[in-house]
């Protein structure tokens, strides 16, 4: 609750909100470490601990581990499981693929199909970028699209491609044809609901001729499908909370999700000096920022300890003294979800938030770690909680009711 | 949440409930100051901190700064976004105006325009009372109202005046005709819904008139309308709690509010002595007590760090002891919401709670300040919660489910 009534409330004002994104930041500890957070030599953020409060944030509810997409729209204060950001959508932001209203992405994963017409391998031997091309202009040359259907594909990475349809009443409510297991023959496109029958029809003629014309193209001679997602259709930061947004990140996929909620974008960021500058030099024409630094959570799925404390460190030395210098009127320093090193993937404990403005509650944490923000007077809250809170704190919500 | 299945778990009992509201009672740390609950010696509330429980409240939401109207709903356990208190009742509820089933009540501001019909003053240059009452005399002695309505204008204070309809289908979702802004023409009363069409065709009929009734009348030469409002239904605190409710205010509106659920109210008490002197006469007749203190909130409206401090002991030394005495099975000290009087403004920081009964599970707190409300093992709640917990607390609600 609680963002039902924002857009309502929200009101347009000159103060400014900064949230700086330290990606997969949570922890727990393990190995005889405490968490990186907590080891990390960080007098700045510590210092706005001090002066600020802390709190903990569940991303979608307790127990659930987030993937970044819906982790990025609680934080941006959007409904997670209502918005799902479907894995087709994320491939496209990935590959900084504009994607139009009604096309219908997917992510697709080139794979070996036996004589039977079984899967023997779902990733084709992980076959190399090169190939993927490759695999991929013998279609587009090859194939004849039913419907006036334009057909997009863009390699990522190995076996990784992404498919986009471009048409007229694709509905992404699908059958994945990704059976997630060999031995077993790919499950054909099926609609799930009427409205989806255009979708099966243009998948069913599609899939057919990708079998005819990878026929002799070992090992990838077929592909599987699965992630179907149409754009979602979000209001807008300006529509929803009056704010013109900035989005500052590395990778495209950050700035994918950035741009789905109406967020204007810049090129990805060299290093942490030049993420500052972009931030500096646009500084006046916004009143939102969004800084995301992605390498944390890298160093987290690596079940690397000691280069995501560094990460961390370098964080609190390379960008935190200039955020605090350009003295935004909230700050908030947070992830989107814990990626615990030692389970070297995303999880469900709650995220660790630092909040810094003028009209805080104090409480008596000393420094920012996740042991520390079981204490701040910010509490526990959803995710989808930060947004309002910056908001009223930042004073852009008007009064609810007389 | 929590409020739901409450109605079919509440059952009659003879134990007593009492909410000592101390209006507007959190706060922040401001100018060196900690809060002004902080800072006030309060020894008795502190005793009953130590045997008792803390908590913090979240009056509609995390970030919602609240009106005083959906504040005390949430206190009295209803949804206060599904039931939200117009400006119009809480103006009625201000007047002691006695409302009836299909009212529609509204908050008038007289207000100067000019030559070309544009808002020169939405206020009138804050005409006198006086002046504000020769205005609605005019009005009434001379307006014919169409379909059979009934016309009541009450003066407020200066140009404030509550506008109230009384006649069949008349539908709140008008546009307000306070256009919130100098220079420009009122707005029309446009119906918003289509069940609305009569009430625009009343309230334009009645603006046209009050146009030409008012024309020499200078400043406060017409009227802008906003906060239209229906009564709201409720159940009553007796069908919904099965509790028989009492409500003791200084200020109309408070009492207008406690109606509102079904509440008996006394005339406004003179100072404490005599409210806990009306407490004490209807102890036996009772099984809810609402005690409302008032000036907490002012003083921080003023920016008067002093006198809340002064007013928070003067409850302590004035209230509390007798309340003890009366020896309530569950007493409810807290607030609607914060107002922090370095905002000089209601605002969305959570409220302090101390809780007392025989059920408490004990914490550590050891004296009533917002800071220490964080540790109690009341928690965190939206306000909402208090009402379920208090009747539990008080033996007033059956076990759910076998």
């Amino acid at each position: 609750m609680g963002t039902d009534i924002i857009s309502d409330l929200a009101k347009k004002t000159d103060t400014k909100i900064l949230y700086l994104i330290m990606d997969g930041l949570g922890d727990i500890p393990a190995d005889g470490h405490d968490t990186p957070l907590a080891e990390a030599h960080t007098p700045n953020m510590d210092r706005l601990a001090r002066e600020g409060t802390l709190g903990l944030c569940d991303p979608i509810a307790p127990g659930i581990t987030p993937g970044s997409g819906p982790a990025h729209l609680s934080l941006f204060g959007y409904d997670p499981v209502e918005n799902n950001v479907g894995r087709g959508l994320l491939s496209a932001f990935g590959l900084d693929f504009d994607l139009e209203p009604g096309d219908l992405a997917m992510r697709g994963n080139f794979c070996t199909i036996d004589d039977d017409g079984n899967v023997a391998d779902r990733r084709a031997g992980r076959i190399s970028d090169e190939e993927n091309k490759k695999a991929c202009k013998l279609i587009l040359d090859n194939i004849e699209m039913p419907d006036n259907i334009k057909l997009f594909l863009k390699t990522e990475s190995e076996h990784r491609v992404l498919v986009v349809l471009r048409g007229d009443g694709l509905a992404e409510e699908v059958e994945e044809t990704d059976p997630q297991a060999a031995g077993v023959p790919p499950n054909p496109p099926r609609a799930l609901t009427s409205e989806a029958k255009k979708s099966e029809r243009v998948l069913t003629s599609m899939l057919d001729q990708i079998k005819k014309i990878l026929k002799d193209n070992h090992p990838a001679n077929f592909v599987l499908l699965r992630g179907y997602s149409n754009p979602l259709e979000l209001p807008t930061f300006k529509d929803r909370y009056k704010l013109d947004a900035l989005a500052i990140a590395e990778y495209p996929m950050y700035r994918g999700l950035a741009k789905l909620v109406g967020m204007k974008t810049l090129p990805a960021y060299k290093d942490f000096e030049d993420g500052i500058s972009q931030l500096k030099k646009f500084w006046d024409d916004y009143d939102f920022f969004f800084f995301h630094v992605k390498k944390t959570d890298s160093y987290g799925e690596d079940g690397n300890f000691e280069n995501k404390k560094k990460m961390i460190e370098e964080v609190d030395k390379g960008i935190v003294p200039a955020v605090i210098k350009l003295n935004p009127d909230v700050l908030v320093i947070t992830c989107d979800h814990s990626t615990p090193w030692s389970l070297k993937a995303h999880s469900w404990h709650p995220v660790p938030v630092l909040f810094k403005s003028r009209h805080d509650r104090p409480d008596e944490c000393k420094v920012f770690t996740e042991a520390e923000c079981l204490k701040g007077s910010m509490g526990r809250h959803p995710s989808t909680d930060i947004m309002p809170l910056a908001l009223a704190h930042a004073g852009k919500l008007e009064k609810f009711g007389a």
